[in-house]
C-alpha cells in the first residue's frame, strides 16, 4: 500500500507489530511532553449568548442524549486514544472504567494491532470487560478498509473484540502521508466499504483525526451509507506536529520536513461542523480542540450532537496510571464531571434545559475573528 | 435553593450573616488588589464623531436628566457596590454624601443582609440619612425574589430601609453559580415578581451585574412590567474572576475552577445596550467597563440614558475612607466632577447641548474592531 | 471668553503675551522631545496600486498645481508651526526661505501674538520678507474670530502682516479645551465670520489641527463661504498629548488629566479627507500624520489637493537653526526635495503624469485594516 | 536613459560592465546575508480545503504540465536569479543542471551584461550547455527594450545565447528607480515591443520582479501580444530593501532613503495573480513570496499555471557552490524534489489528480486576514 516510488523506506520490517507498538507509545507521550497542538483554536471566536434569568433548576437540566440505541448521561465522548500495547491496556482500562462510571461514550484506538497480533488483543478487550454497558466505538483505519486483501471478517473481529456498539473508520490521510511508511492508497475504499456496509450490523461513522471534513465529501459519505461523522477538525492535536517530533525526517531526501510544512493543514473544527451539518442530518461528534464543557455547548449550537475529547483524557488517564496500585480512575472521572458541570453551567446560563434545544440554534451564538471570515467566503 | 446534588457544601452554616459579611469584604478588597476586570473592553471599539466648531458654550451644556420623578445633575449613577458590614457603612456614607453633594444617582448593594440581620441595617440606612434628596436605588437579588418563602413585605422593607426611589432586582446568575453556595433556582421568579409588581409603588429595574442582557429576555422583562434596565454587560469587573481569587475552588471535585472557565462569559456592555434598546423604550443604565465620561457619552449615543460606575467609585471611596477622621469625601466628589467634566467635554466637542440630542444617534459614532463583527451577524 | 465656572484659573495673568510666548516655545519643544503623536496612523491602511510600466519620463511628471491664484512647484504645504517668539522668528525665517527656494506653500502659526504685542510682529513679518513670491497662509484662531470684541481690522492686520495670499481660521476646540485657559466660546463665530467673509478679499480656509472635520460641518462651512479646508485629522501630533506633557493638570480638581483622556480623540486624516470631499468640491489640504511623499499621493487619491506637514518641518528647521551662523536652510530644503522626489516616484510608479489625474481616483488605491471599517458603517 | 536632472550621478562610469558585475554579486549576497523579504506574506491568508479521502494514489498524481511546446515534470520555475559574472556562471550551471535533471523550467538573469560584454557570455551560455532539453527563459529588461538604440538583433542574440524557448521582459521600475543609475525611461517601450513582437518567433512574457501587475496593465499587455505573465508580486525579496542595504543612499540629497520608503511598495502576489487572471487567459507564473509546494498549489488554485522561486534556489545553489570540486547539485535537486513532494502532497490531500483540476477553482480555498479586504474593495 505504500507508494514506494515517492516515499522512503528507511529500514526493513523485521517486526512489524513491535514497530507499531513503539510508535503507539510515542504517540501517547509526545502530546504529553511537547506542544503539538494546532496554533489556532477557533472556538475562541465563538461567543455563546448569555441569558440572565435561567428559569430552570440547575439539577433539572437534562444532559442525557441518545447515542444510537443507548442512552448516555451527557454528550461526551472519550475520543480514540490508544490500543495495541501493554501501556495502552492500562490507559484503556482507566478510560473505560471512568466512562462506565459516568455513562459516556468511549472509543478505542486503531484496532489494527489487535487483529495483526493476538498478543495485543487484551489492550482492546479490557474496555468492554470493565465497561459492560456504555457505547463503545471500535476503530479501523481507512488504510485497512482500502487494502486489496481487506476482509469483512476483520471488521467483524474488531466489533467482536470489544462488542462494539458502533464502528469508526478513521480517515487519517495527512498522518499517514507524513509518517515514514504510511498507508496512502485508498482507491479501493468505496468498493470495500460498500461490502462492509452491507454486511455490517452496527452503525459506522467516518472519523477525521485533526484535518476536518469538507462539505463535498461529507455529502458523499452520507450517501455512501455512513451513519455519522466524528469531524476531527484542526484546533487540537496535530498529528503532523507529532510526527515532526518523532524525528524520522530524512534530511538526505528533502530540505523541509513535510510534517512541519503541513503542521497547520486542515479545516478548523467549528467550520467543519458547520460544513457537515449543511449537507447531512446524521450524527456529528465534534472533536479537535475542544477544551472545556463550554466548547461542547458551542459545538452543539453549531450543529453537532456530541463533543469528543482525546487530549484532556490522555492527560487524566496518564495521571491515574501513575497511581497504578490503587487502580485509581479518579482523575479521569473528575475530568468527565468537570466537563459535565461546565456544559450544564453553560446550558443553565443560556436557559436551555436540554441538549436538543441548543442544537444548531443560530441565535444562541455570535461568530467573531477569523472564523467570521471563514464563514463569509 | 442551593442545588445541593451538583454543588459542594464545604462547611456548615453556623453563622450565615457572619459568612455573608466576610464575603462582602472580600468582594470589596479583591477588585482593589487584583486584576479582576474582563480582558476585553469594547468601548475602545467605538469612536465618537468630532465636531470642530462647538456653537454652544461649555457651561451652557445641560447634563441634567430626569431619572423617574427626580432631576439629577448628570446621567451618572454610582452603581451598587456594597452593604451589610461596618466597612460597607463607611463606604456607603462616603458615596451617598458625595452623590448628594453632586446630585447624582446612587445604588446600594444587595439589601439581603439588612433584612436577615437587623444589626446590619445601618450600613444601608446611612445612605438616605446623609443623602435626603437624590434618587436612591434599592437592591434585592433574583435569588430572594425567586424564593418559595419570598414575601412582598421583605421588598417593602428594602424600600423603607433607604426610602428608595427605585428598586433594582439584580440578576447575577453566573456569580451565584460560581460561588460555593449560590442561589441558583429562579423558577418562581415570574410568579413572585408579578405579585411584587402589582403591590409595589416604586419603579423596578432589572439589573445585570457583568454578563449583559440578550434581546429576547429584555423584551420579556419589558412586558413583565420592569421599568428599566441596568445592563451590566461584560467589560468591567468579572464576578467570576473575583470568585476565582477567593480560592474556594474544590480541587477534589473538578479539574478546572468554574470561576476561571467562565471568567470572560457574557455579552459586552455596548452590545447589550444596543440589544435592549432594539426591543424596549424604557430606561437603560449602561454599566460594565465604563471608565471615563467619554464612555458615558458612547453609551448614550448607543441608546442608554445613564452611565453607571462601580469600580471607579469603589476606588475613590476607599481612598476617602483612609482619611476617616476628617470624614473626607473629596476623592469621590472629585471622581464625579471628573466624569461630569469629561462628559461635558465630549458633548461640547460634538456640539451637542443636551443629553437627549445625543441619545441613540447613529450618526454620532462609528464602530470598529470586533464590536463591528458582533453587530454584523 | 474662558468658561471660568468650569475651568481652573491657576494664576493671574500679569503678562499675557509673556505667557503665550513661553507656551509657544513649549509647543515647539515638546513634539521634538517626547512622543506626542497619535497612536494610530491610518495612512498605513491605504495601499496605492502599482503600475509596472510607467510610460512617462520621471522628469516629465508635472507636480505643479495651482493654489488659488499662484502656481506652486508641488502640492506641499509647510503647515502652521509657530510665531510670536524670537525663536519662532528664526524658525519662520528658515521655513519661509526654504519654501521660497522650492516654491511651495507656507503657513504661519497663530498671528494673535503679533496683533496683541507689536514687539512680536517681526516673527511673522520675516516670512514675507524672505519669501516674496510663494503663497503664504495667515492664521487666526476661532477663539479670536468668535470674540465679542472681534474686529475685521484685526483680520486685515493679519493679512497685511505677511501680505497673506490666503487666511486660515484654525479650529482647535480640543486644544483650547485641555489648555488651562482656553478660548472655548464660539457662539459668535458665524456672525463674526460672515462680516469677515464679506469684507475680506483673500480666500479663507477652515483649518483643523488634529481632530478632523465631519461631513456635516464641512458642508456647513462650504455654504458659509469658506474657500477650502485644511483637514488636520488625527494621526500626527496630538495637541492634547502636548498639553498632558506640559504638566499643568490640576490634580486637586480632577482625578484624570483631560489631556490624557482625550489624547486620541478625533477623526483620522484619511477619513476626514473623504468626509470633506463627499460634500464639497473646494480645496483640501490634507494634514495630520503625513510622513512621506507617498502619504501626499495617498491623500490626493482620496480627494485632497495638497499635503501639509508640520512635524517633519519642525524637525528640519530645528536642525537648520542649530547651525545659526551659517543661516543654513539646507535641512529644510532637503526635506522638501525628499517629499517631492517621493511624490514624483509615487506618480511615476502609478504611471500618472500630473497631480490632477490622481485626484480622487478610487481605482488607484485599496483600503485595509480598521480604516476599511471606518468607511463601511 | 537616466533622468539626470532628478537623479544623482555619484561617479563616472569608467568600467560599466565591471560595475554591473559588482552589483550583480551584491544582489546575490545581500538576500543571503540580510532580511530583505517583504514584511507581509499574504500566502498565509489563504487556506486550501482538505479532502479526507484521496481516491487517487500518491504516485499517480500527475504534476506534469505543458509549458508552451515542452512538457515539464511539475509546474515549477527557477526564477531569474543571476548572470554576467564568474560566480553567476557557477550558480547558473548548478541551477541548470538541477533543472535538467528534474525537468523543470529555468530562467536566467538579465542578459544585458552578456550582450554588452562578450566576456560574460558564458555565464549565460552554460545553462543551455548543461540543460539541453528543459525550457529556458531568456531575460531582457524593460530599460533595454525601451532604449532609443534598441535593436531586435539584440533580442535575437539573447535568444540565441541560450537557445531560449521563451523570452521574458522584466519590468523592474521600482528597482531601477531606487538604484543610483537606473533605466527609468520607458516611453519607447510600446513601439519597440511591437517590432520585437512581430519579428520574434519565441513566446514573450512580461515579468514583474516584486511589485506585481494591476488589472489594467495586464489587459493592455495581453492585447499588446504578450504570451504570458510572471506576476512577481510583493511578499518575497524586496529589491528596494536590497538597494537600501547597498548603502548608496546619498544623505546629502535626501532626508530619507527612497529604497527604505518604498520597501513595501507593491501588489501582493496572490492579489496580482487574481488581477491578471481576471483579464487574461494567458500563462501565469506566480512568483514573489512562494516558500513551499503548498504555495504553488495556492497560486494555481487562484488561477496561476506555474509557481516560480528565486530566493529558495539562490539558497540551494549557494550551498552547492561551496562544494565546488564535487560539482554537486544535490541541494538544488533536493529543493526541487521537496517542492514537488509538497505540491503532490497538497494535491493528494485535496483529492486532485492533475494540475488542471485545481487551476482557478474557487471552491478549493478560503481567503482570510487582510487579503480578504484586498479582494473586497
Amino acid at each position: 500500500m505504500t507508494s514506494s516510488k515517492y516515499r522512503e523506506e528507511k529500514m526493513p520490517k523485521p517486526n512489524d507489530s513491535k514497530e507499531i507498538m513503539d510508535r503507539k507509545i510515542e504517540h501517547l507521550k509526545i502530546p504529553l511532553e511537547y506542544d503539538v497542538q494546532h496554533s489556532k483554536n477557533y472556538f475562541n471566536d465563538i461567543k455563546l449568548i448569555h441569558h440572565p434569568i435561567p428559569e430552570i433548576d440547575f439539577e433539572d437540566i437534562d444532559l442525557s442524549v441518545k447515542f444510537f440505541n443507548k442512552n448516555i448521561s451527557a454528550p461526551i465522548c472519550i475520543s480514540a486514544i490508544t490500543g495495541g500495547h501493554p501501556i495502552s491496556k492500562e490507559i484503556n482500562e482507566i478510560l473505560a472504567k471512568a466512562a462506565e462510571e459516568e455513562n459516556i461514550i468511549m472509543s478505542v484506538g486503531s484496532q489494527r494491532a489487535g487483529i495483526e497480533d493476538p498478543a495485543l488483543l487484551d489492550s482492546f478487550k479490557i474496555t468492554r470487560e470493565v465497561a459492560p454497558n456504555i457505547p463503545l466505538i471500535g476503530n479501523i483505519g481507512i488504510g485497512q478498509v482500502s487494502d486489496a486483501n481487506f476482509e469483512v471478517a476483520n471488521f467483524t473481529k474488531c466489533i467482536e473484540m470489544i462488542n462494539a456498539d458502533v464502528m469508526a473508520v478513521h480517515l487519517n490521510a495527512l498522518h499517514e502521508l507524513v509518517q515514514d511508511k504510511g498507508d496512502i492508497s485508498y482507491k479501493l475504499f468505496r468498493v470495500n466499504f460498500k461490502n462492509l456496509r452491507e454486511s455490517s450490523k452496527v452503525p459506522i461513522i467516518a472519523k477525521e483525526v485533526g484535518t476536518g471534513f469538507n462539505e463535498e465529501l461529507a455529502l458523499t459519505l452520507d450517501k455512501l451509507g455512513f451513519d455519522g461523522f466524528d469531524v476531527g477538525g484542526s484546533g487540537g492535536t496535530s498529528f503532523a506536529a507529532i510526527e515532526s517530533k518523532r524525528n524520522h525526517f530524512n534530511k538526505q531526501k528533502y530540505t523541509r520536513d513535510p510534517a512541519e510544512v503541513f503542521r497547520e493543514w486542515g479545516i478548523p473544527t467549528p467550520v467543519s461542523v458547520i460544513y457537515v451539518r449543511n449537507v447531512s442530518q446524521k450524527l456529528i461528534i465534534a472533536t479537535g480542540g475542544l477544551r472545556t464543557g463550554i466548547d461542547i455547548a458551542k459545538s452543539i449550537a453549531l450543529g453537532a450532537d456530541i463533543g469528543g475529547f482525546a487530549y484532556k483524557f490522555l492527560q487524566s488517564a496518564w495521571k491515574d496510571r501513575k497511581d497504578r496500585k490503587s487502580k485509581s480512575i479518579s482523575h479521569t472521572v473528575k475530568e468527565i464531571r468537570t466537563l459535565k458541570n461546565e456544559l450544564r453551567s453553560c446550558l443553565w446560563l443560556m436557559n436551555v434545559d436540554k441538549i436538543d434545544k441548543l442544537k444548531g440554534k443560530r441565535n444562541k451564538y455570535v461568530i467573531l475573528g477569523e472564523l467570521f471570515k471563514w464563514l463569509h467566503q
